[in-house]
């Protein structure tokens, strides 16, 4: 699907807001790409990210999947908007294994004051990346 | 609702999954509570686990949720099982502002296979507690 | 919880637009209980709302948790508003084995514009109740 | 994706199993499409199908996308199994108007025990088709 923004500076502004989340920081998480409804963010693979098995940890994995599919809503929200997520159901389809892990949010419908979006979260490891959890959230727009 | 444990070592199976959790270790949670079917789990705010405005991040709130309901579940499970996330769905309530957070993980229905688990999550002020989020999961149960 | 409805008038409310609905009639569900923030719905088992093992088919099950958790949210709303379900999740916990079917549904947080409720939906069979599904559901109001 | 399906018989196990569900039935329901990992069922309109506005009640809307994605599931299963649903979510995007509905069941990760699957499920009102609703489900087998 092709948005079109309604703000021009949609990708400073989730720029800016990324950069105040101090648990993104924690995770050393970086914004790859910005779009119109469209918004990749990776982590590098941390000790102190992981469950019981050594594997990244399904909250770090929600993290960067809730984090994407928000800020892919934001990216298509008017001007001084802020976005929270109201609610999302992430299934981990496999084990988190890999040195880094991207999420790819993206929007499903845009609305005034509801957005749905999803991310796909896929883990890389030097092969082709494995897709390990996908999520789909319900976000709510704050006007500005 | 009451259920009987089949591993009387419950607490224990419970207490050495959740040590290796570098996860849990860098949120700085503790394990308060672990009875049959009932785990609860709080961690303090910190400023490394926020979101954009400053409240507790939904991926932190999310963690001490499904990790309070995965070890809910566990504490039902034989001994040698192990516990998987297959899949959650969370509401994010009210802002997640507080000094303390506690998830309640309460099994809903144990199973052999597949155990159905949810968590209530607090907010501490010093007033009454507020209730932020629930998480309702399935588990998935990994044979010793 | 104790509630306390703006509208007097919420029991009418519901059952005027319960008896709108094409659906819950072809079903033959009934409105057992209208207090505030809590609504249960029944229906009998029927051959027409079948899955292919002869149970009360997982959409009946859910039609029932869903109506019951959406006007469980109307109840708390004031004079005039709709209540739209956005999205929920169900868990189907046993077989929907039984002569008789009740949603129960309860608010656990109402909003002015959000309202998050939940239901579960438990079997008759002459004996003991036994919980065949839990869902847990984002509405939304639409003013009058 | 291309799956490769291991019971070349998959579409007649499809329309086996389907054929049993009296819910299908009474919504006068059709599988239009049985391919590895992919169905498609449809409904028309129907009176009897309402919720209270007049539109497609969300329980026939996701009957149709929980019916569609359990089916992809088993069109990838070994001869003998069957499909049971162990819980979805699904978000309902647009009001559903139309005359005719069609959800569309794509498996996003298959396994042994356990399928991920999905359905989008579009309105068609002679114009191009509408997305109303989008559904994420956990599928277990029950081996023959």
């Amino acid at each position: 699907m092709n948005f079109v923004p309604c703000n021009h500076e949609f990708a400073s502004v989730v720029r800016a807001s990324f950069a105040q989340q101090g648990f993104m920081k924690m995770m050393g998480a970086t914004l790859d790409r910005i779009e119109p409804g469209e918004v990749d963010i990776s982590a590098l693979y941390r000790d102190n990210l992981t469950q019981q098995h050594g594997f990244l940890h399904a909250a770090a994995t929600t993290a960067l999947a809730d984090t994407a599919s928000g800020y892919a809503a934001l990216s298509l929200m008017p001007a001084g908007s802020e976005v929270l997520t109201i609610e999302f159901k992430v299934n981990l389809l496999r084990p988190a294994a890999g040195t880094r892990f991207t999420a790819e949010g993206r929007v499903v419908k845009p609305g005034k004051m509801i957005t749905v979006s999803r991310a796909d979260v896929f883990a890389y490891t030097g092969h082709a990346p494995v897709l390990i959890a996908t999520l789909l959230a319900t976000m709510i727009i704050q006007p500005g």
